[in-house]
Formats: structure tokens, C-alpha cells, sequence
């Protein structure tokens, strides 16, 4: 099955590309893996671990033999990048990424390898407040759900590598269309995201003392707002619309609790705490 | 040391009570321990688990003989539960608790105990989304923060004492008065546990394909939300005007982003994450 894909080229081996080598590399030790990196330094983090065959700083020459390539870059790079190894890809190469938004890369990236249609979007649900190849884990898929983004403009048989690509990274793949992923992006992390950052800073501000009661409840609540705030400002410039969407549904929530507070109808509170614990329920045991 | 405290006398034994019967029991085995529970299977549970030296469903004899009562009891239950220990208690037993909510609590049961001083308020920093013996565990105040909010009508030895119980469960004790733990609690605390419910009642709404994409950053982020309702619409009723400060203070941070990514104005939103990924940062080196 695995030979299906032909030479894997992962471009960009931080905690989401240098994860996928590490997983595939474990769970099919006969695949050739490729990797470019934009710096010396972590071409040979990823050499020096064993985790490709082979290594450039040159993004065409290790998109050339490539039988899949996934792009794991800021969303807001992937465009640019793209151009860079267009000429050099294989007509019948899947190329996928890992961004968290899907309508703005999907339209971008279809355009750019639009000869061959080579492109199917990704989304591995599965990032981390960390960055980088040294917090990349070989377990980071699995388990997790993929969503890919095929559209009208896909090619089936590639929409079918996607997802022996993901499948094979040990994740669970789901298809759903640009635009809805987006939706559910924005609801399910995106706005979740920047609620942490706000909730940090609210209590950020104020003096040591109220500081030092932050306790595991607040660590766990607000763990996703250590992420790299510039990797995240380019997912929220991507998906703006259905962030701010999401976030005015959250302050209207807020905002109701709010007045239900002030006017000590603590039954509307309840409801909404017991509904959330309910649904939060449901959510977990829904197949992960 | 231990030996200042006399009996210890733990009134109800769920999550906190559980796990400070069990920590007192593992770190100082000569202390002598009673519990109070509501019902009989309870307090069967902590029999049979060797957690305690008397039981009883009667709170006025487990009171009679404590040099150190502590009242592990649902915030909005404590008055009227203090008041059936009240004449039972001896004239120079600490009696505390372990109420999320510091103002109404102390001012409730400082009156109930007005005659012999002997209530202190606690606040063990250390909860969980679970609830009950079941979820109890020896380690649970091992390194939290309690705050104890003493009072100028407190008796300086059984504050002393109250520093002196959890430091025995393996606490770290700080002194804040009642008002400002509250606000502080509010913001730590009882904001990001709405905030928890506010997010998964959003997602919960939607339909399953949205559910699904729920990964690790949305567990961590709701987790709280998963705690019994009816204790935290308990504790937000006692504390409802800071609650509703500190969530309108963040509708408005939360606003402003909403604002901000509608007008494309991804700097502050860049600006907002990159200084809560610092406040954070600054919070977990801060001691705990």
C-alpha cells in the first residue's frame, strides 16, 4: 500500500512535518522520505535523527521526485512557497499541506498547481502549543482526525492518496468542504484560541498576587495560548470572518451569563453549565 | 506538629474532603481522623478505606472532640451546616473550609462562629471536573496554592493553625482578605470556567461533522466544563458581581478582536497573543 505514494517530500520540518517523518518513518520503514528546510540547522536536526533519505535547501530539487509532498508552513507562506516547486513537481504528485485554514490555502494553492491539479488540501487536528522539530512526536497523528478538503477541481485519485498519506500517519481522515471546515475551524480552535490568549491576558495585567492563584484549572484552559502568536495571527488573518463570526457568538453567550449574573437569575447559569457539561459529554465520547 | 491540631474532623469527604483525609492519613499517620457524611455509603467508603478513626452521620458528635473542623461542603450548603456543628464545636477548635468563594463564607460563618472566633476561611486552589471520593487522591493539595483569608476579627492561633493544616496536606498557604480573593478568583478561576461552558455550548450546538473536529487544544480548553453544574452555579451565585466584572472585562478584550479581525487589523491580534503567550508564560514560572 505504501508504495502507492512513491518518494514522500515533507517541506518544513517543525513540530507538524518533522512529526509526520518521524511517523512515517516508524510505522513504514521501507518509504523513501525527502525533506527540505529552509535553514542548515534543521536539515541537519532532521538528518542527524535519521529521519530522511534525503535532505536539501532547495525546495525544487526535493520536490522533484516526489510522489507526494506536503507543504508544512505558516498558511500565510504556503502560497509563495508553492510557486517555488510548481515547475518541479511530478504531473501525477499529490501535493498536500497541514494548514488550519482551508478556503484562502485550498483556492490559492488549486490556482498555483492548477496544469496538473495536483492539489488536495489538509488538516491534521493536531497541533500543540509547542513548535519546532524538538517537540515533534512520532505519535502526534495518531489517533487524530485529518480533514481533507477535496472540491470539484480534485483529482479522485489523489483525494484517495490523501488520505493512504494520513491514514498511513496513523490519523482518521474526514472529508468536508472548504468553506464548512473553516466554520468548524473557527469554532472548534480558532475561537477557542483567542479566548485563552484573553483570558491570560486579563489576569496578565493584573498584580503578582492574583497571579500566583492560577491553578490547574486555569493552566489547562488557557494551555493552547503559549502557541507562537505569529503562526496564529496567519491562521486568524486567513479565517477572519468565520473567527470574528464565531467570537460574536461567544460574547453574545458571555454576554447573557453576564446579565443573568447581575440579576441573580443563577437558574440561566446553571442551565448553561449543565448543557456544556452535557454536550462536552457527548463531544468526547463522539469518535475521536 | 501535627499534635497541635488535636482531631481532625472532616465534614463531608468528596473530591476535597476525600483527598485531604487521605493526604493527612499518607503524610502524618499518627493524626487522629473523623469524617462526617451526608450519607451512609459515604461515609462506608471512607471506613472502608481505612481513611478515617471515627465516622459519623451525625455532624454534632464528629464536631465534639475536633480540634480542627474543616467544612468540605458545597458553598451555598455551609451556613446552615455550620449552624448544626455550632454549639457542639469547642471553644478553641479552628474551624475552615474549603468554599471556592471567600466574602459571603466568612462573613456567614464567622458570624455562626461569632462566640469563640473560631472560623478561618480556606481556599485550597486545587479542584477538578470531577467530583466525589472516587476522584479523591493523597497528592491532590501536594504543591497547590490555599489561600487563607483570615479577618481582623480571626484568632491569630487558629490562623496559625489554618497555615499549619495545609502545610500538612503539602500546600502552600498565602493570606489574601476574603474581597480580594474573590476578585481574584473570579478572574482565575470562575471567568475561565464560564468561558470553558460559553465555548463547548457553541460547538455543542452545532451539527456532528463540527463535533468531530474537536481535538486535544478544545479538550484542554473546556475541561472545566465538565465540573458538576450545580456546585459552580453554587459558587457563582456567591460571587456573581465579581464574576460579572471579570467576564465583562473580557467581552471587551474579546470585542476588540472581534473588531480587530473584521477590519483586518491582524497586528493587535498579533499584538493581543504574542503578550498573553508571555503573560503565561510568566504565570507558570511564577511559584506555585
Amino acid at each position: 500500500m505504501s508504495g502507492d505514494l512513491g518518494n514522500i517530500a515533507i517541506f518544513g520540518p517543525g513540530l507538524m512535518g518533522g512529526s509526520l517523518l518521524m511517523a512515517l518513518r516508524q510505522r513504514h520503514p521501507g518509504l523513501r522520505l525527502s525533506v527540505w528546510a529552509r535553514r542548515q540547522s534543521a536539515l541537519d536536526g532532521v538528518m542527524s535523527r535519521g529521519l530522511a533519505d534525503f535532505g536539501s535547501l532547495d525546495a525544487a530539487e526535493a520536490a522533484r521526485d516526489a510522489g507526494c509532498a506536503v507543504l508544512c508552513l505558516p498558511v500565510e507562506r504556503m502560497k509563495n512557497f508553492a510557486k517555488s516547486i510548481a515547475d518541479a513537481i511530478s504531473p501525477d504528485a499529490l501535493v498536500t499541506d497541514v494548514g488550519s485554514v482551508k478556503g484562502a490555502v485550498v483556492a490559492e494553492l488549486e490556482e498555483v498547481f492548477s496544469r496538473h491539479a495536483n492539489f488536495v488540501g489538509s488538516h491534521p487536528m493536531c497541533g500543540s502549543e509547542e513548535a519546532g522539530l524538538d517537540a515533534a512526536r512520532a505519535d502526534l497523528y495518531e489517533g487524530a482526525t485529518c480533514v481533507i478538503t477535496p472540491t470539484s477541481r480534485s483529482r479522485p485519485s489523489l483525494v484517495q492518496n490523501a488520505v493512504r498519506l494520513w491514514e498511513m500517519a496513523g490519523a482518521r481522515v474526514v472529508q468536508m468542504d472548504p468553506a464548512r471546515h473553516d466554520r468548524a475551524a473557527a469554532l472548534v480552535s480558532h475561537v477557542p484560541h483567542i479566548a485563552a490568549a484573553a483570558l491570560v491576558e486579563l489576569v496578565g495585567t493584573e498584580s503578582g498576587d492574583v497571579r500566583e492563584l492560577c491553578a490547574g484549572g486555569f493552566r489547562d484552559t488557557t494551555r493552547v495560548a503559549s502557541a507562537p502568536a505569529d503562526l496564529w495571527s496567519g491562521i486568524l488573518a486567513l479565517n477572519r470572518r468565520e473567527a470574528a463570526r464565531g467570537l460574536g457568538g461567544l460574547i453574545a453567550l458571555l454576554t447573557s451569563v453576564k446579565q443573568a449574573l447581575e440579576e441573580g437569575r443563577l437558574d440561566e447559569v446553571n442551565a448553561l453549565l449543565a448543557s456544556a457539561a452535557a454536550h462536552r459529554a457527548k463531544i468526547l465520547n463522539a469518535p475521536q
